[in-house]
């Protein structure tokens, strides 16, 4: 048998343009991609585990600033935002499948773009198991995560004389697009938050393990984000402007507009374990403020007085 | 509480443009969409079965004609296309999860595109679990479908000694973009195939429940199918041209290059009772060669002779 026989074989593909170009991803991912090459994958979800799945986009225009970031970077980007959504439910990565609509140009950042998605999903511990790839004339990705787990952490639970946490340190893409739309660079530290954010797969485990009633990641930035709880949970979320953690150099009204942080936002029993967090996994866990029983809204405070604040990252605003 | 807020409540969704995008599409899809509106969904797989999971794009000028098609058949076809990935696994659909980028301007065909995709999702008994809305400057619909199997049938079992099979009549899509290119209206029967593709579930599950050793569906055309499947399995398809299924008025040399007809090809054992698949679907189920030992490839046979056929369609020949 001919090696492109062989080839075709082992990938289950025929011969043609578009399937050259799936096996060069296969070949590329090696063992962080399992089983592609048929109509559908086909996984097993463990007994007793609930089977949690959420699909991104990411769009040229919109999500992506090829002057800003380097192909891989967006494509890395791109597949932490979809994976930020299972840890926003604690769930535990089974695989992701990627639909890339490429200009045919763009065969050439190919490699770059694969090797964004494998970082990111290596990272993870989650194997990309299927995909699509069509010719559009706009670079755009959609990752399809699934998960697992045994009990998934919703929006819902918030309940009054809860506290309110967030992961990490906000507002490093915010002062980085600020600084890209300058003209000028981001300060290295922002500019890393923006380029290489981290799904905080393993925190939202360990918030569920210590009981955290609501979660969700900040896509979208703070405020939308903690009125999405209010209102799923019927509870107003008062969250301290003052406590609200920000990288250096941050403005705390930008930090909590900010789109794409994918920190996590959670409710929590009063009392958590802070410091155990923090031991765990060397990023902070702040508390940021405490729900209420009232309108179900989030009430932005500082210096105990309310203030109005935009709400963040629409990709419909006008 | 406000009628307003109720209505966040309900969808755990705050305030917000993008928001009300999505909330609209919830009220119109009904009892069609299920468990929306966090930040992923959540999903019983029946013990015992595995999960069989597939993602298609559908790109504004390379699969969307809108001057051929309505906006609502557009999204009917492109969700139709990804189903048809769960028949050629012979796996029953559990959700499906819809990522559309739309231009601002097209917020007014949303109400079309999500019937379409409704129609096609109640008819497979397939809920939309989750999805995603961005803005882009293309029309574009990434549909991720989720089904469920005892025993998912893959390409590469065929074997020699095998009959090869195909569902329905082939020839309606080639004979509609011949007749679009050419200016003019199809037949009203080709167009309602070019239009209204049926994913074959239910005949799928019969096939794999009658022995059929390698199922795919005709996404990219017979001879790229057969391919696909002769590559996988490590034999040869010898199909006879002169037996393929077209429709009245199609040609059989473009019927089988002929991308997008969503009919099965299988390899079943010989025997198989053709006339209880008839009776049972009323669309016809015909032999067209069979499985032979030798090279991995789809020998094409016309009055005996093997002819050369090119390779359908590709999204990214030259």
């Amino acid at each position: 048998m001919s090696r492109d026989r062989e080839n075709e074989r082992a990938t289950g593909m025929g011969p043609g343009v578009e399937f050259d170009l799936i096996r060069r991803l296969v070949a590329r991912w090696g063992s962080t991609a399992v089983g592609l090459g048929d109509d559908a994958a086909v996984l097993d979800v463990p007994p007793g585990t609930k089977l949690v799945v959420s699909t991104d986009t990411s769009v040229d225009l919109v999500h992506f600033r090829s002057d800003w970031l380097t192909p891989g970077e967006c494509a890395y980007r791109a597949t932490v935002a979809a994976l930020s959504d299972l840890a926003a439910m604690a769930a535990e990565p089974l695989g992701m499948l990627i639909a890339a609509t490429l200009q045919s140009s763009l065969a050439g950042d190919l490699d770059a773009l694969a090797d964004g998605i494998a970082e990111a999903a290596r990272a993870a511990s989650c194997p990309i198991v299927g995909g699509d790839l069509s010719r559009g004339d706009r670079l755009s990705l959609t990752v399809t995560v699934l998960g697992t787990s045994t009990q998934p952490v919703r929006r819902s639970g918030a309940a009054a004389g809860q506290d309110i946490v967030v992961t990490g340190e906000l507002g490093g893409p915010a002062e980085s697009v600020r600084a890209f739309l300058a003209g000028t660079q981001p300060a290295p530290a922002h500019r890393e938050r923006f380029a290489r954010p981290v799904p905080r797969l393993a925190e939202a485990r360990w918030l569920a393990a210590a009981g955290a009633t609501a979660l969700i990641d900040i896509s979208d930035g703070l405020v939308p984000e903690a009125r999405h709880v209010a209102a799923a949970s019927g509870v107003t979320l008062a969250i301290d402007l003052g406590a609200v953690p920000v990288m250096q150099g941050a403005d705390v009204r930008t930090a909590v507009a900010s789109g794409e942080e994918y920190e996590l936002l959670a409710t929590v029993p009063p009392g958590l374990d802070v410091d155990a967090f923090v031991r765990e996994f060397q990023i902070r866990l702040t508390r940021i403020g405490r729900v209420e029983a009232g309108e179900p809204t989030a009430a932005f405070l500082e210096g105990g007085a309310r203030v109005d604040l935009p709400g963040g990252y629409d990709h419909f605003s006008p």
